[in-house]
């Protein structure tokens, strides 16, 4: 399955195709070197405490802002993404490392929960042990806030997880870059030889996924590549979790009500986060329901043509994918409404509005599988049935909006309602692109826009995927992890004999 | 895959061997009449409150200890395993029922996280939602504590969601018994049709895995059939969690410390442990390494001798699986040092204790598999590093323990270190077997002792496997599940930015 070949990753400027680099793929003993140092420091990192852990992360944040521009320059000669898009992401990726730093640092995450003995039970304590090394596989669109440094790479360290990158190979010198400023800030900031590592190339993936040592998988990307790995991981002997927040159709549904105050408003506002970052988010709407009759893709093709988005996509592979995307769409029973005339030169796409009638919606529908890209399809529905029908077709998606006429808006709260059965996030009267890290934050979905539909790439929760709980029973205070010895030495938040303990403050 | 064939459970007296009843499975029609009303109930499951579903689960635990002298006769008839035992294990199931309404009606088991707005994120509100209807495979060796109304089935119904139950074969009298105490209980507190269902057959169980409305499976019992129904669920076309906890190998480690001061104490106990339940229990300690020359195993087949244990094993396959099991433990190499001569009529088997030499631990060897039954292997490691190797050679387990020679014993630490690398629970000076029900308890663990490491089928965690969370953001109150409204109407711990806020007491 893995051979010695070492493939290169090539750094294109998508803007004109020139080649502007080639990095080598990792060798498999390079592979091995990288998880056999992760492996090593995972037990140093096991038992440290959340507030050294929070540390490391907050060196690494500031080395990531500290090197702000050369990180912006590579990544936008590589990706096209652009100067703004691009210095706003890393502050973004500081933030988020800040954040996972802060919830280390409260340590709720941990789980710590302490059951006195009874008189017919014995003395329990349960904590979240972090699993070892993760293998993180950094996403396209995202090279900062979900890239090597990413909020998987983030969360595992948080949670006590030495971590290996596989790069993604849109953009191999910002990988590399990240990597380097990665092992020297944490190295500097005292973190265990070995909590970092990266390689690059397809079958370093691979290898890593089969390592015996590595104990998880985290992955932003297509369904196809993430459920392969998935795949490949449920072949191991010991079989890993693998967390793979996949590419979905989110449907937006505009109600009656909103269709009749503000459709203006909403295709400006659809056309907005559709194209924003030229349709390469996992959020983007990609299916609006809209009440029959309300002309919604024609006000979208309207406001498209005001706006007139035009930029490389980030390869010439995901050009031909949005190209080829556009075509099934269209033998699916689409019909384009309206587009961006002459998008650009290298990698641009143009822009487009579909609508399809909602009888194409059915089953194994070419319209329910994901077009990756600055794309969105309308479809209106004659009532409230065949909308119902139209939601119970959809696949499981990672966010779904309803655009509502007010708080008064009838449909709302029924829709909400199936939509949270469909979703792992449901928006109101905003649009479905932007996911803050927060303490509240779930980004993931039922299959197949998650692996694990109850797990989340983004916000607090995002460390439980790298941690399972194990439970002392009558353990003396010497042989018990510090979170769980009398005292709270590590002045955590507990739950004691049923209680919850919040933290107690320094004296 | 699935036929419409209709095979019988039989109702053995494992004793005499004399037949008692034969029981049809469950029809196909059958099984989709029982998903159908699972599915109508979850809905109204979904919205329920904690107190609510708390209030079902007592009067299932009443009505359960109401006719607890006809569920122990049928029992004992159909599994000999007494009536002293059985009796307490009625009392078990219905306290595990108020264990868990209890765990409802607190609420923490939603997760409700709440972040209010601020200039850069919007209002995010999260909280855990039950997944739909849950497929529950009850265990063999506990008709009443891991069966029919046992800890999956209590806490899929405390997280909101409907069961469909899959009897055992080992006591399909006894199942049919509880699913219609359920059933009738269920009802009169006011529980939605369909929240309980029962049915009966392999085939009904393979057809409840591929039914697209079952949205995750509960499953205890053997490696073999836990993986089968894991790669069955891994088939779907939407694949759903597995949550199967399967039968392991859990060690014991006797440091010299205790092999020098209470090698009888630890013989006899694990005399009590290994043979509790004819040995049927997955956390029977399984192998046990001691200091080299410490001759457990003969002061074990002394202990054993002693206590004479005798009585039927569950199943004639199950005691014939134990014939073989224990044929292959020597072909391993292990030796038998002691058991029970003339162990009894019917499924009687003979308690025994082996001893293995270190060398026969090797990757893949027959003695790393479970035999399940009244069986302990004994392994004397030479020094601390040969002991490590043998402790790095075992699989997952759901349990680990050390027998050490008091809280100043200098292995202690480090052993319990290392166990809780390889066991869900880890366990000093106690024994390993009885799980008890609590906040704190994690009845899991890596590979291949669980198909899903970080969750546990066993106390107030256990209702995470039945729910995914959904974040709302920007959504009206109106339309927010209750728990997440503002004011708390359900008064349940929240976590509100970032500060835990423990319930509201009632005013």
């Amino acid at each position: 399955m893995v051979s010695g070949y070492t493939a290169y990753d090539i750094s294109l400027d998508p803007r004109t195709l020139t080649e502007l680099a080639a990095l080598p793929g990792s060798t498999l003993p390079e592979v091995y070197a990288a998880v056999a140092a992760a492996y090593t420091a995972a037990a140093p990192m096991s038992s440290s405490s959340g507030a050294e852990r929070a540390g490391w992360l907050e060196a690494l944040a500031t080395a990531v802002e500290a090197a702000v521009e050369d990180l912006v320059a590579v990544a936008d000669a590589e990706t096209g993404l652009g100067v703004a898009r691009l210095t706003g992401e890393v502050t973004r990726c500081a933030n988020q490392l800040r954040f996972y730093a802060g919830i280390a640092r409260e340590g709720s995450f941990l789980g710590a929960t302490i059951d006195s003995r009874t008189a017919t039970t014995p003395d329990l304590r349960r904590i979240r042990r972090p699993l070892g090394p993760v293998a993180v596989f950094g996403a396209s669109n995202f090279p900062f806030g979900f890239g090597t440094l990413g909020n998987d790479t983030g969360s595992a360290l948080a949670a006590g997880c030495p971590v290996v990158v596989k790069g993604h190979p849109a953009h191999p010198q910002t990988h590399a870059m990240l990597a380097d400023i990665a092992r020297t800030a944490l190295a500097a900031a005292g973190a265990p030889d070995g909590a970092f590592g990266a390689v690059t190339g397809f079958e370093a993936g691979q290898a890593l996924v089969l390592h015996p040592q590595i104990t998880a998988v985290a992955f932003t990307g297509s369904q196809h590549a993430g459920l392969a790995l998935w795949s490949l991981a449920a072949s191991r002997p010991v079989v890993i979790p693998v967390f793979a927040e996949m590419g979905t159709v989110n449907p937006v549904v505009v109600t009656p009500a909103a269709a009749d105050s503000r459709l203006t408003e909403i295709a400006e506002g659809c056309v907005g986060s559709f194209t924003l970052g030229m349709g390469q988010f996992c959020t983007k709407p990609g299916l609006l329901l809209a009440p029959l009759g309300s002309g919604l893709a024609t006000h979208i093709a309207e406001a498209l043509l005001a706006v007139n988005p035009r930029g490389p996509l980030l390869t010439p592979g995901i050009a031909a994918n949005y190209v080829a995307g556009i075509d099934r769409l269209v033998l699916g029973g689409a019909v384009v409404i309206g587009g961006v005339v002459d998008p650009g030169p290298g990698t641009a796409v143009s822009a487009a509005v579909l609508a399809a009638a909602p009888e194409s919606i059915q089953p194994g529908s070419p319209l329910l599988a994901e077009c990756f890209g600055p794309v969105v399809i309308v479809v209106e529905y004659p009532d409230t049935a065949e909308r119902d029908r139209l939601l119970a077709t959809l696949d499981g998606c990672l966010v779904a909006a309803v655009m509502t006429g007010g708080d008064d808006d009838p449909d709302a709260a029924d829709l909400v309602g199936q939509l949270a059965g469909l979703a792992g996030r449901v928006v109101v009267d905003e649009w479905t692109t932007g996911v803050a890290t927060t303490w509240a934050q779930h980004h993931g979905g039922p299959w197949p826009s998650t692996s694990s539909p109850a797990s989340t790439s983004v916000g607090a929760a995002a460390l439980d995927r790298f941690s399972r709980p194990v439970t002392y029973q009558n353990t003396p205070q010497s042989a018990l992890p510090a979170a769980l010895r009398d005292g709270n030495p590590w002045r955590i938040p507990r739950r004691v004999d049923g209680r919850i303990q919040p933290a107690e403050p320094e004296e």
